[in-house]
């Protein structure tokens, strides 16, 4: 059955500047009914017991100026433990300006994401110190294995967007990176990215950069988002300044955020699914709270991240059946108040394996059937956040591709169902010559890129190669293949020189 | 946080003979609503253009036995060319008289399973001629593979059922390999076992050898089921005599067959899943609809095994989007008659590896958010079938575990909430020591067996082992601690007699 004739033409069609077969760009569009593991009780009683945290204990934010702004609000402010409570009506009132969805739009409007709903986007793998291949092994990561993540996430259509830094690129100066990882985002793909919120001024290059990359200006931009920045809660009940800050800077320049609690079940949050959820509500509708007092109706994203530890030992655990029901959860809650939803791909393991494929599957299976809207961490996320790997990043597109396709319906029509061809093979035939199986020739079935369904003998004369060893020659295979996508030369130019700008007015302040 | 002491007794606990941490035995009881991919009208679609082709085109029965009964109930039949056709009335007559949940009780009552409605069980793998470990690599199986196999499968309570032959015996005759097998099953494991229905006389003995086991008369056992049968249909639309008589000798002896087609999409059925699943359902309702025309009310399951080729070489896949999607929409067919349903925890994988995982994941995900009532092939199946792999075991013994909790509900309450846990830690603090944490110490989270939650360092200290390599020590742990389950001396020297005899019942048959 091999034709190779066609296979050529069905790859130019599924992708324009790579032979690894793919699915062409397009988000998830759920079409099942959510999977929900509350009832509508359960639901109500996380929400009250949030409300009763939120006005009876509160949440600190060690900012100033967030303090401020909920003071303003009427929200009741204790500067001297820094706690914030706030009102249930108060609250309510802030959470119900927030958008059901909206749209990111990057440089390239083609690659335009929507936010909400039933539609689901993925992104790149965000900021583990260390990466891995399997050819040079586990190492600190630097700017060049930056550009390589950044070059894996632009091959590939189902990654939609580049999370905060792929890796940290350790040899450039902490206080100005930001500004290499966003040039880098904007010169080697053209997809939304998110920026880095540890303080305004970080989130601010990044919302002026998307700005140029798109030729608007700022005021453009905040009518139009374009970038989108995590904002982790240091659990328990705690906004760092920098933290705060950030998220004030995006909310004021209309960019959403992703209030993320870190509810490590059995560490940052008590020992139970049901204590982790109502944790992660209390603190996730204070942080969408301040965005919405700093500028009612813009966008944001409620981030569930609740995982749980390894009670034995205190390691964190991810892709647990425990994390699993947290995001199914987590995404019944944010439907509750008419958000979009964040939730995560990840994996405890230490090498690209059964482990990390079964956590993942884990993560993936449970985000997509709770119509998550955003998988954060989608691709190549590893060792419980820790690592970047280049082979995990093959592997999470194989998953992506496949669970969401998994999770499509059928097509059910006189044509498909094909009683001619059933009543016209004989029995104990087969069908591989049939017209109806010729006219589907091209794209009965999904494709795989990582699979290998080779029997034994092919697969052992082929070398043996198991998936993480496919995935090498795979991610290897797309960097050869990759190919920039085209950017306005005077847009590069500006996006260069505000990127000397500000390095230069950082390292004056930080010599002043 | 390690607390040796009290692991030890949480180990005991857990399980009684050995110091694999695993789940209790039970069987999954699915919380959440099924997960379905088919409008009602798609289901009645498929309903009626199964109806027509049975009605229409019809099966060929190719034994006379099965082609008289068809005849007497009113079907109408051809012996020229052996193919049956069965009018929508007669047929629906037929399945509705088949119960929609039944129990099956082994010799070990505690073992028995309930089949249909929310309840769902798994079984080893069966019928691979090769097996596989990574100490002796492949090989073609025999006897001593067959009862390692049996072990390990009693030594996880998450695998409820023996298939049909894990592995093929190859060194004992074909002729009565299956009199070694039962008793291999019986003596080796308490839990239930498929029978082997190629001919009548197979399913007889697997009848037979389950009275003996229980200490009931065949009789009795009528009224008790105690063992199935798998009927693989000769798909497109052939039944071979074997296959039949086997179906009706079950049927006649109160014992449920799973009627299943082999549809496996753009070979033996058209390269859709529309019309893979209208091809399947008319043959698994002819199959059916045979076992209540013998016995009106015997128990009977609706088997799916609709999966696709790669339709650039022919080989079959398994765990792909499309098998997922057939098993979805099988379940809801199955339900649409108030049958229970079986599907496969499948993988083409040559190796235990990222693919195996995530295909098995694939396959397990589908099957319980569907309700799938039976995951035949649960654990070990490999190779699209061809290899039994222990390492697969230990693997799949992790999936159907860790699954089964995800979908699972979280018990939400104002004790679990532990909003005074949360009142009372510090902001930016830990819930390490906290009473609420402590006495949900034990039992928190799931506690996997296969998976390894070490850091890098430590991780690679302890010798860089993957899940593959630690699935060898654990499924050598497993057989190292074994005890075989006790059994009754006079039945086991009952059984023991009665192969003797068959033995040479079947060498007379052979010679004369």
């Amino acid at each position: 059955m091999s034709r190779p004739r066609r296979r050529t033409s069905a790859r130019r069609r599924e992708t324009a500047n790579s032979s690894i077969p793919q699915l062409p760009w397009g988000q998830f569009n759920y079409a099942l009914e959510p999977v929900t593991n509350l009832d509508p009780e359960q639901v109500e009683m996380i929400h009250l017991a949030s409300l009763d945290l939120l006005e009876r204990v509160g949440v600190e934010f060690m900012g100033q100026r967030a303090r401020n702004a909920f003071r303003e609000k009427g929200a009741m402010v204790d500067d001297s433990t820094g706690v914030v409570r706030i009102d249930r009506d108060l609250l309510m009132e802030c959470i119900a300006s927030a958008p059901s969805s909206f749209t990111l739009t990057p440089r390239n409007p083609e690659r335009v994401i929507k936010v909400g709903g039933r539609f689901g986007f993925a992104t790149l793998v965000a900021g583990p110190p260390a990466v891995h291949d399997c050819e040079r092994g586990r190492r600190t990561g630097n700017f060049d294995d930056y550009c390589t993540l950044i070059k894996l996430a632009q091959s590939f259509n189902i990654i939609h967007a580049i999370g905060n830094q792929p890796t940290a690129p350790i040899e450039l100066s902490a206080e100005s990176r930001h500004l290499n990882c966003y040039l880098a985002n904007i010169l080697y793909s053209d997809k939304v990215y998110h920026c880095t919120a540890i303080g305004s001024a970080r989130a601010m290059d990044g919302i002026d950069m998307a700005a140029i990359s798109r030729g608007i200006s700022r005021e453009e931009i905040r009518e139009s988002p374009s970038v989108l920045t995590i904002i982790s809660v240091n659990s328990p009940k705690r906004f760092d300044e920098e933290m705060s800050n950030g998220l004030m800077t995006m909310a004021e320049w209309g960019q959403p955020v992703v209030v993320t609690p870190f509810t490590l079940m059995g560490a940052m949050a008590p020992a139970t699914v049901a204590a982790g959820l109502a944790q992660q509500n209390a603190e996730a509708l204070a942080g969408i709270c301040l965005t919405q007092i700093i500028r009612p109706g813009v966008p944001v994203v409620y981030g569930g991240f609740t995982s749980n530890v390894d009670m034995r030992t205190g390691s964190p655990a991810f892709g647990t059946p425990e994390n699993a029901q947290a995001t199914m959860a987590g995404a019944q809650l944010a439907r509750r108040y008419n958000l979009p939803f964040r939730a995560s791909n990840s994996s405890a393991s230490n090498v690209v394996d059964a482990q990390a494929s079964y956590e993942s599957a884990s993560s993936v299976w449970s985000a997509m059937l709770s119509h998550v809207n955003e998988i954060y961490h989608g691709a190549g996320w590893m060792e419980g956040g820790l690592m970047a790997s280049f082979e995990k990043i093959i592997l999470d597109v194989e998953l992506l591709q496949s669970v969401s396709l998994a999770l499509s319906r059928p097509e059910i029509n006189a044509d498909t169902m094909g009683i001619d061809a059933i009543s016209e093979t004989p029995s104990g035939g087969h069908f591989f010559g049939h017209p109806h199986t010729m006219a589907r020739y091209e794209h009965a079935f999904y494709r795989p890129l990582l699979s290998d369904w080779k029997n034994w003998e092919a697969w052992e004369e082929a070398g043996s190669v198991d998936a993480r060893g496919r995935a090498t020659q795979i991610w290897k295979q797309a960097i050869n293949e990759y190919e920039a996508p085209a950017i306005d030369e005077g847009r590069r130019e500006a996006l260069e020189s505000f990127v000397d700008r500000r390095k230069q007015e950082i390292k004056r302040s930080l010599v002043s």
